[in-house]
């Protein structure tokens, strides 16, 4: 095994640059000057960051790092196409203690390019230094949007559909097995792990996707949402968040909130209400999004989205309505039941 | 003292955000979105990332840190004014212990402000977290420059003038006041340190500038480099940079290098040849540029810049030429006598 400390860090940048390949024509120049240089033309210029800190948003005792770089790319992108828009480049920090192997940080960049291969996003820049401690990833994604199709948090209005695609609380649900499993493991270090048929909610967790797809999507059908963000924490607070930023109130649908069977069967198992992982849970990186009423009959039946919900006057307040007609209110940072 | 932890980090990013005002027409929409949205119309975009880590790249015994977040933004606006670039934006990622307390965290947040206020920079985004360890900070800055405009690496030509900014090595001979004096302290804490005298080198190491003056100089005297890059290494370093890139060789002539008065003072007390300080040394965040043999009447007796090499062919190699005549080739990473 190699260490990263008989690299250095201009070695290490090195090792992790000289392999990459320019696919995007608005990335003008990348990494290997003062800066990258980048060409949008006549379209708007989409930035946003993230950190990932070990201990903090991920345990290395249960997360492959090549699925940690995946996921550290996927994050950003994913606020990316919150905004319609499409990511073409990222930058890349990690600070990195010397107790990781050059072997180590070779998987975390792999799951990097793979990713950005996956996504067809070009690494435009980036730094690398040590740190006397854990590891932490930094990235600025960019990306670009034709103005008028740009979708902020703050358009939606009373009526507007509350839509979201894919399924909720797969992740937070992963999250729970690997942390009962390493539990099981210290106790007692000979016992397997039980984490068949939950393959699904583990990759939730641990190699999630940004949803390109439905971005795609809206394009070919025509649909521009009147607003839209992406479920990092739970659905709870994210739909606080658009009826904020609009001014308005909302509705979400108990019996609508699309869950994966796997979702279902371990909120059984543990005896949890299986709402409760899409409503306070997190990662799951899905779209959440408003349309007007106008647009029904393209979302209505659509396999990548459901419809959970309705927008309504702000004096109406946050409410999850359950399916025997009880209403829950929605708080910031999770939900209680007030009836 | 109140810590972070009682505040979280929602708690933290609101209290960073909530008095940005935003002073670029560029910047469309900043923090409070998924992400933020720039519009650079006919304007190339330049993009750089750099990080801080406690204990690499700084030490908190001896670094206030308002100074810190202050250096923490010029030395990203540097490279972006290293492309002939003017930056616009940036977005800030802090890693922190709970060890700080939010007292401390407003001061590294005042430097980072005072800096955009400075700079006349946008900060449109960012993410803070805690970290189990130091403190780490990085920084993406954007910028814009006209297409034709843009100066690389790459574009140095035998015959060209070598110039810099300013002076060099202050930056490093503060570095090394500050890293003696912590050691008297250590061995002694009744002893006041010496600082007096130094007051200059001493800020170029806390709190350096980025060179914007030279950026709009350049406009102004319609002065178009060939070639540019920012020194955060030492000369040696980065005129290497500059010859590999353009594929050519350098001679620096030892008498023309700019050393500001307390560099050589502090060179004599510690009996250090005083270009060592600026060829070795780092951090002077000034310009190394060239300039065509036709820019000579700009660039002769400019009051921020001077001449200081000129560039050649590459099989002529990279040479220092001292006083008396001796040649000492430059290697990365620093130089040796061979002569």
């Amino acid at each position: 095994m190699s260490s990263i400390a008989e690299l250095g860090e201009f070695g290490l940048i090195k090792r992790f640059s000289n392999d990459i390949k320019i696919i995007n024509s608005s990335t003008v120049k990348g990494i290997g000057d003062d800066a990258a240089v980048l060409d949008y033309k006549d379209k708007q210029i989409i930035v946003t960051t993230d950190i990932l800190a070990e201990g903090i948003h991920f345990d290395l005792a249960y997360t492959p790092l090549k699925h940690l770089g995946y996921k550290a790319v996927v994050v950003n992108l994913s606020d990316v196409y919150a905004m319609n828009a499409i990511p073409k480049q990222i930058t890349v920090t990690i600070a990195i203690s010397n107790r990781f192997t050059l072997e180590a940080v070779d998987e975390l960049y792999k799951g990097i390019k793979l990713a950005c291969e996956t996504y067809e996003v070009d690494i435009v820049g980036g730094d690398t230094s040590s740190s006397y401690t854990g590891l932490i990833i930094s990235i600025t994604a960019i990306g670009e949007a034709e103005k008028n199709k740009i979708v902020y948090r703050n358009g939606a209005k009373p009526n507007d559909l509350i839509c979201v695609s894919g399924d909720l609380g797969g992740a937070y649900a992963g999250l729970k097995i690997l942390q009962r499993e390493q539990e099981v493991f210290k106790a007692n270090p000979d016992v397997q792990p039980e984490l068949k048929g939950y393959d699904y909610i583990l990759e939730r967790q641990l190699k999630p996707e940004a949803r390109a797809d439905v971005i795609r999507m809206f394009d070919e059908m025509n649909i521009l949402p009147t607003s839209m963000i992406d479920i990092s924490d739970g659905l709870s607070s994210e739909i606080l968040h658009i009826s904020e930023e609009s001014k308005c109130g909302s509705r979400l649908y108990d019996e609508k909130i699309p869950l994966a069977d796997e979702t279902k069967k371990f909120a059984e198992e543990t005896l949890i209400v299986p709402t409760t992982f899409a409503m306070n849970g997190g990662e799951d990186y899905e779209l959440l999004f408003t349309v007007s009423q106008d647009d029904f009959d393209k979302v209505k039946n659509n396999p990548l989205i459901s419809i959970i919900g309705h927008i309504t006057e702000q004096s109406k307040g946050n409410f999850l309505i359950m399916s025997d007609g009880s209403e829950v209110e929605l708080k910031a940072q999770g939900w209680s039941h007030n009836k």
